[in-house]
């Protein structure tokens, strides 16, 4: 039985699905960020980094979404989340997967966790300024270049669908304007039709669309 | 016959090193930012990020760093530069390395690339101002509770120690105080001994320590 750590709203959401559509066995154990609950010694314990989500397996704790998706497909190659018989495919598959996570899911963090990366109030809201023409930037190229369709592998579903769904998920509040990518938001649609994507946002109470 | 696009001083040395360990056959271009060419129509037609590494193989282009060592790993499964076998300890490297590329080399960026999430001189100050206190926070992580010995993972040699050579060979600059970290300036200086990052190192005509 895993424990998946997570906080409705974040990136924790695209494994939360991973593990539904992988059929693992889990429990989900929510950490409340507006008690600060990330930063508590008990959550340090578990992850030193003070962020979600963090995997706790027989094996150890993991963290880093990317990371979690590789276990994942690994352990539950059934599943067929990602093309493991492949190199190239599957390079492809994590190469989308760390431009989420290196420069999307970063760009879009510059709105409301801009005390990361600088002190100065009058920085952080120039910071702020700037994310719906950043944002939109990583999303026209998703939007052109990307993304394949009905997934954004092509035919098959992959690790990738969950982790775009959760970042295409806060854009609208990113302000990017959505009538320029509408074959993102109709992947976020085609998501929300899979049983195992309807259970990790009903779990997590949150509302997409 | 791969071919690597890269720039000296950039995360791309990873790369550049990974090949060398993995003794793929390539030929290494050099993409001469002084001059833009990152921006240029040709280089945008092979990487429309705009940014470097880009591997050409025959199978198509890749970037992102980490999925370039994923797939050199597996078309090179003798060089045994990651534990292809076991699944928890495949996903520790990926770990590892998303952590580098989603919150370390963006700490980083934040000293030179500042203008790519604020357009106001003054938050771009704000946030240089900022590098050196983020970046040892990462580094102290990665010190006291990553970084095994003699190499990231323990006794095995992976992926993960081009891509920490190569990103703490920027920390100085950043404003680390290296007495610190002195199991990360070790680890430098052992990687320094292996015939692969010399190889690399020499070829993008650097000096490292």
């Amino acid at each position: 039985m895993f424990r998946l750590y997570y906080a409705p709203g974040t990136c924790a959401l695209a494994t939360h699905i991973a593990l539904e559509e992988a059929g693992a066995p889990y429990e989900a154990v929510l950490v409340d960020f507006r008690s600060q609950a990330q930063r508590s010694r008990e959550y340090l314990a578990v992850n030193p980094k003070g962020r979600v989500p963090a995997l706790v397996t027989e094996s150890g704790t993991l963290t880093e979404t990317p990371a979690l998706f590789c276990y994942l497909t690994q352990r539950f190659p059934n599943a067929e989340i990602a093309p493991l018989e492949d190199p190239f495919a599957l390079a492809q598959v994590q190469e989308f997967n760390s431009y989420l996570c290196s420069t999307v899911h970063v760009a879009h963090a510059h709105r409301m966790r801009g005390k990361r990366w600088a002190d100065d109030a009058a920085a952080i809201e120039a910071m702020k300024r700037k994310v719906p023409s950043n944002v939109t930037e990583c999303f026209e190229l998703i939007e052109h270049k990307l993304l394949k369709c009905p997934w954004v592998m092509g035919e098959r579903y992959t690790i990738c669908d969950p982790y775009l769904f959760t970042i295409a998920s806060w854009i609208e509040g990113d302000g990017v304007d959505t009538a320029k990518v509408p074959r993102v938001i109709e992947h976020c649609r085609r998501m929300l039709t899979r049983p195992a994507v309807q259970r990790a946002v009903a779990a997590e109470g949150i509302q997409i669309l």
